[in-house]
């Protein structure tokens, strides 16, 4: 039995999510239909996190095992040939060979995410599905003060979906910084792991605080009241990416 | 008669290009009938550059006369609504008005260019039809040296289209840099004007040094050769972006 680790991106317009899905296309279902062609065998994915429909991936790791002993290389070629067939718009990026106590989500120890505002009043054209449009000027210095108030330990239950199957709405949250680049607004958001739609809640916030709407002290209050219903708006899907996953001794 | 001024960013990926053609959409014609609808009558939309089917753009200048006096504003706005009802992928991203001296097309003193290059072996995902893959390493050191070669005042006519209009091959190229940024490799181009295909014929011969196949000065003979034949690739359109164009007291 082999055990390989992938690096993956995807476009998540066309995508119900990672997550294999009974009524819409998944990136899961994508690499397993892909990988089950290379090696002659079903096989299960295993991924670092979830995502959700129209999220993307610019290097989310993976893995599956395999009767099937094939060079790393030859097979992220031979996955990417047959994604490509299969008009998938997700890419493996990078394929290496593991030992069978990795695991790419019990393993690892921190997930980072990026969102990506362009905060503009034309609509969007080359930047579609790939960001949140913001047409009113946004503070982001105001934005990267509120959303301090969010790092470390909490419960989180104002910024998490009513869908969240987690155990526990107390996460850490190690960093979500607010920078401007231009007309881009990037927002920066890192943790051993997240509740189900905790990035984009958090987004929506600052996007308030932003836009003047919300004083800079109103996200510690939310956050305080531990309540949905405290929560001011969810970012569109669009504009967030999973940009990294990191593993013991990488 | 009131000429407003419009700086334009499009996807070029449904475009003949810029310039209308009898036989499919263009970003003239989207622009000039989304322009009619809303100032009630037939309009001639002028810009700093044509561009090629598939080219980008992300800041192309272009002006158009009404004898509708409306606020810029007001103009920009109905402008983006109607280009996205008729599902273009084309925004206005300002619109000032100018006097009659100033011309799109005839004032323009400069223009830029990027190319992106995605140096990687995967298939594209969220830049499918926003860069060109090229899958061996590139020396990004030996393409700017290459570069070098070309900037100046010079006979282009290798790196010119059979198609190109221009009544001289003889152009001056301000500047032609090549840097990397991670996996990207950007080509910025400047000069007055381009001949057709310019920009994409160096960057397809600079390609062939990066990738090793062609040595440094070899773009020199290709240059001196004046001899379209000895163009070593020209690079597809899908890497190519309109970023500038200037104006005197700008």
């Amino acid at each position: 039995m082999t055990r390989y680790a992938l690096t993956l991106e995807w476009d998540g317009t066309p995508y119900m999510g990672f997550q294999r899905q009974a009524h819409g296309p998944s990136v899961q279902q994508a690499v397993e239909e892909a990988a089950a062609s290379v090696v002659g065998h079903a096989v299960t994915l295993h991924a670092a996190g979830r995502t959700d429909t129209g999220v993307h991936a610019r290097a989310m790791r993976a893995h599956f095992d395999s009767d099937k002993a094939l060079p790393p290389f030859r097979l992220s070629e031979a996955l990417n040939a047959r994604l490509r067939l299969a008009g998938h718009v997700v890419a493996v990026l990078d394929c290496v060979e593991v030992g069978e106590d990795w695991h790419a989500r019990f393993s690892c120890t921190g997930r980072e995410y990026e969102y990506v505002i362009i905060n503009r009043r034309a609509p969007l054209t080359l930047e579609a599905a790939r960001a949140w449009r913001v047409a009113r000027p946004l503070d982001e210095a105001a934005m990267h003060a509120a959303a301090q108030a969010l790092v470390g330990k909490h419960d989180f239950t104002t910024f998490r979906s009513v869908h969240c199957q987690a155990a526990s709405p107390v996460k850490t949250l190690d960093r979500l910084d607010v920078r401007r680049e231009g007309d881009r607004v990037l927002i920066g958001a890192a943790a051993r792991s997240f509740l189900h739609h905790q990035v984009r809640s958090m987004v929506g916030c600052l996007a308030l605080v932003g836009r003047g709407e919300w004083p800079v002290g109103r996200v510690a209050e939310a956050l305080a009241a531990k309540d949905r219903g405290k929560l001011g708006l969810n970012a569109p899907p669009e504009g967030l990416y999973f940009i990294r996953a990191t593993y013991p001794g990488e």
